[in-house]
């Protein structure tokens, strides 16, 4: 599909490992929560159990840092079939205050690409997982000026995004989204008639990972690095 | 001070203890708390130390059922001296699964009030927590309708309050904000030239209790229920 560029008014931008790096923390604090339920089960256990206890309380938690930590937390009662210590859950607790605290590192090329689109866009953060974490995120990035605001998104399926075209008052095809996860950045735009552009990470959450099915019979844009949008603008 | 009911363009509404129930369930969850670690510590004690736990947690896990939760966690542990048993620790995070399944009571009139002032102002949502529990509730509430959107803010101070105006393009005095708490819903919003009404519910958190010095000089207009509302408009 190509872009349609003279006919955008608003372009969202996604947040985690479109922006700034994210994925990469949890990977680290799955790590460190295999590692100290080391004694009960392996590695590879440990992260398909977890992994299935995030999707289970998905519906009732949704995204961020407190669903998962509170998965973790449900996750090692069981795994350790009611063993673990009181100082070990202390520590999971700690992993997650630990990634809250995180600096943010910011991908190459984010601070020229939205300078550069600010002066002619409105450029708005289209973001799911705690509101509070990504406002700390934004603020530290010192990326806030750039943006007319923050849309938290419960999800980022194709209602969501229609609530959200409604809100801003525009028609989808004045709508370009611009973000790392083809499952919740590019295809449900394309269902809805917006328009997106894909911009991979090298780490992707198993649950954002789509099957060739889903991608079937749609066409995307794919650029290697943000920097490289400004070719197009 | 008297609301200027020509100018307004928008109506916030709150939701929590607003338009439906919501702090009773924390009290009643609280109270199972309590239950639970009564081997370890008085009630009293243990209210004590976990508002504490949640005051000093704020920053950083935000206002919600899941904040709770984690905060609810780390005091057990402390409380305990590090003993609780992995069981009850489960029991507390089914408490927080439990609220995050409760049915939405209405308060009386809402459903009037609303449906009424829809017709002639943009409403929207204004409230902290969670964002995919309060768009669980508005959903269950069958209110959904009445709104334009939701606006789920990280805090209601007087800086989340004149970015949401930003966001909405309104000048403050176009905008009335109407809630149970005064700190949150009423003081910020005069104190930055927007319009406020105050609708006391029966049961305030201690966090959103304010003192005579913070009210002190200013005027704002409280009114007994929600349907009264109507006799203004």
């Amino acid at each position: 599909m190509e872009i349609d560029y003279k006919n955008i008014k608003v372009i969202g931008f996604d947040a985690d490992d479109t922006l700034w790096v994210n994925e990469t923390y949890f990977r680290d604090a799955e790590a460190e929560f295999c590692r100290l339920l080391s004694k009960y089960e392996t590695p590879n256990k440990i992260d398909q159990e977890l992994f299935k206890k995030e999707i289970s309380n998905l519906p009732m938690y949704g995204y961020g840092v407190k669903a998962f930590v509170l998965s973790m937390v449900e996750s090692a009662l069981e795994l350790s079939n009611y063993d673990i210590p009181n100082k070990t859950l202390e520590a999971i607790l700690n992993i997650g205050k630990d990634m809250l605290k995180k600096p943010v590192e910011l991908l190459d090329g984010v601070d020229v690409v939205l300078k550069t689109l600010s002066k002619k866009y409105r450029l708005i953060l289209a973001t799911k997982g705690d509101l509070l974490d990504q406002e700390r995120k934004l603020e530290k990035s010192g990326l806030t000026d750039y943006f007319h605001h923050i849309e938290v998104l419960s999800d980022k399926k194709e209602d969501n995004y229609a609530k959200l075209l409604k809100h801003l008052d525009i028609h989808p095809s004045e709508f370009l989204m611009i973000g790392n996860s083809l499952k919740s950045d590019v295809l449900p735009l394309i269902n809805i008639g917006a328009q997106a552009i894909h911009v991979p990470f090298h780490t992707t959450w198993a649950h954002e990972e789509v099957t060739d099915e889903d991608t079937n019979g749609k066409t995307y844009k794919t650029i290697n690095t943000l920097k490289s949008l400004l070719k197009y603008f």
